[in-house]
């Protein structure tokens, strides 16, 4: 039987209890389709703050180093604030985590769920033509990671940008825009930035690959406008390290469900971190109702990138569609529903 | 009389048809209040590019050197858009008259007109609560300005900010913040750039000048989520050089009235740039269907900012309040409208 070893971290605020149905999903789904997940908690986050000092320790480095994949929860809250920004939990766990394991593709699907079209902000005016994007964010480079400095007058950050580090990301883009609606929109700032007229350059180059992809820039203000006016328009979005962080949380926004969006952080090679879009939730951590969903749909693309167990992938998302089909949403989909964590949970198992 | 000298650049599309209505009530306010608008015309922007080969022409500049404000339409279209991104009418005409007068704060208030609510694409999820934000944006630092390169194999922009830089900015917003809500949302990336916590730094310290005013700070892409969720939340929002370029225009789309936004962009002296937030509109160029408000309510910005005629100002910003109210409107506002530009224009000055 095939064994995949997973570096469980579920982090604070309300990521224990959401990682909990997580888990129980995958038991059941590895049953059921013949296969192992081993999976060894470690600390992350805040917690491991309280904890060791730091929000990465050494010890979980190494588990995730002897995993195959990491299934992450969610880390920081008001506790932590006010640490120095650099030191604040989802720093200082998820960049050197992102580094480490060259995770330099973060996939973020952003649609509406046609059964919850009226949460989304823009409801009813895009209701009836939806959005289906998905979300490519180049995140091991940029000025993440460019040289930074500091004298007592003033501060710099350098944005750069390789040939390779483009065209690594662009190809992942148009591979995935073969199986969607075969559309890339390539977001840059070409008329300012340096980088961004590299980014243009290689993202044409690739795109010579894939003749039956379309092709289009645009100017990341622009972008940030057309999101909201005609979100129907995209298809894969092409980003920057910096744009995508930017973006893809107002394509979150847009949605609506939060609690409904996983994502997805990859290397090329089989190794990849999976987390919900969404954050830590502090008021809600502790009460049961979080939303478990993310964390269960970030599983699936698990299974799906990391272990290429596409059918059982594909049953949690069916399983998942079928529970909100039910009505069976907590209440941050439903402000009425009186569903819980565990429920939820246990209605996706249900319709497995 | 007061005599004021403007430069009037109105540039590409609809521009110029916009525009002859800005000076039209120009012309009937300064007889109203007893100054005299002394205005030039000159080329700018694809026009000028298509005259003299360069988008900002020297006998232009001069002109602008000359003057006591600028007047600016808009600039660009399809008929340059193969242009290499650096040379585009836009860019290579904002960034140099920015950088040549030292424009560093550039205003952009973004409102819901209670009228027109309805054209948000968040109606009617927001109708009740409305926006009024104002966007003060640093204009002529940050990555815009800093060192740019570029080898065969990889590009780099810099982004740097001074103290001074940032506190002359933070100041601007803070005094804005006094006269509306006492509330400033600064925007930056702390928790990974080192300028954002420089400029948290600085703006801190200017807080403390104005004790009144409520400040908070908050990431960028949360910032992208939080004016979908809830824009009704922000006041002040104060943002460097890139951000404001992406949020501003991520507020103009959720105000959904590009064609009623005015932005002003200054330098601590009494000179200053005035332009619409929209775009040339090329689709709809002289056909005389363009919405000439964002022009008008810029010139009102001009007459407040540069020329101090207070009075003068707020006539035209009444005007222009009570056309709309008597639902004066051209097509991007009320699609079933059959008024025109002209006549929009005629009836602002029905009402002065
Ligand atoms: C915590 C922060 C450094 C991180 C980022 O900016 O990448 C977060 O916003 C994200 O998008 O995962
Ligand atoms: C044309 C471009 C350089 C400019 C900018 O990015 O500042 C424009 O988008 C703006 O906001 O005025």
């Amino acid at each position: 039987m095939k064994n995949y070893k997973i570096a469980v971290l579920a982090g604070d605020g309300i990521g224990p209890e959401v990682m909990v149905q997580a888990l129980k999903v995958l038991a059941v789904v590895s049953d059921k389709f013949g296969f192992n997940i081993q999976s060894t908690e470690a600390l992350i986050g805040g917690a491991a703050i309280d904890a060791t000092g730091v929000a990465l320790p050494e010890q979980t480095l190494e588990l995730c180093k002897s995993s195959d994949a990491i299934l992450f929860g969610s880390v920081g809250g008001p506790k932590w604030t006010s640490l120095p920004p650099a030191q604040q939990p989802e720093r200082a766990s998820l960049l050197p985590l992102r580094k480490t394991f060259d995770l330099f593709c973060n996939l973020r699907p952003g649609q509406i769920y046609p059964a919850f079209a009226e949460l989304s902000p823009l409801h009813p005016k895009i209701s009836s033509q939806g959005m289906d994007i998905l979300c490519v964010r180049e995140l091991t480079g940029g000025i993440y990671f460019g040289e930074k400095g500091r004298t007592e007058d003033a501060a710099f950050d350098t944005q750069k940008y390789s040939v390779a580090e483009i065209e690594r990301i662009s190809r992942v883009a148009f591979e995935a825009a073969t199986k969607r609606r075969n559309k890339v929109t390539s977001i840059d700032k070409a008329n300012v930035l340096a980088t961004s007229v590299l980014w243009r350059e290689v993202v044409e180059r690739v795109a010579k690959d894939y003749p039956q992809v379309q092709l289009e820039h645009m100017y990341i203000d622009n972008a940030a406008m057309q999101l909201i006016r005609a979100p129907q328009h995209f298809d894969v979005m092409l980003c920057d390290n910096l744009f995508g962080d930017i973006l893809s949380d107002e394509i979150a926004a847009i949605a609506g469900s939060l609690g409904l969006l996983p994502s997805a952080s990859l290397n090329g090679s089989k190794f990849g971190l999976y987390e919900p879009a969404g954050g830590t939730a502090p008021d809600i951590a502790g009460k049961g109702i979080a939303n478990p969903i993310a964390q269960i749909l970030s599983a699936a693309l698990m299974l799906r990138y990391s272990f290429a167990e596409e059918a059982a992938a594909r049953a949690i998302e069916q399983a998942v569609a079928s529970t909100l089909e039910q009505g069976i949403v907590t209440r941050d989909i439903n402000a009425t529903s009186s569903y819980g964590t565990a429920e939820v949970g246990a209605a996706v198992i249900a319709a497995l």
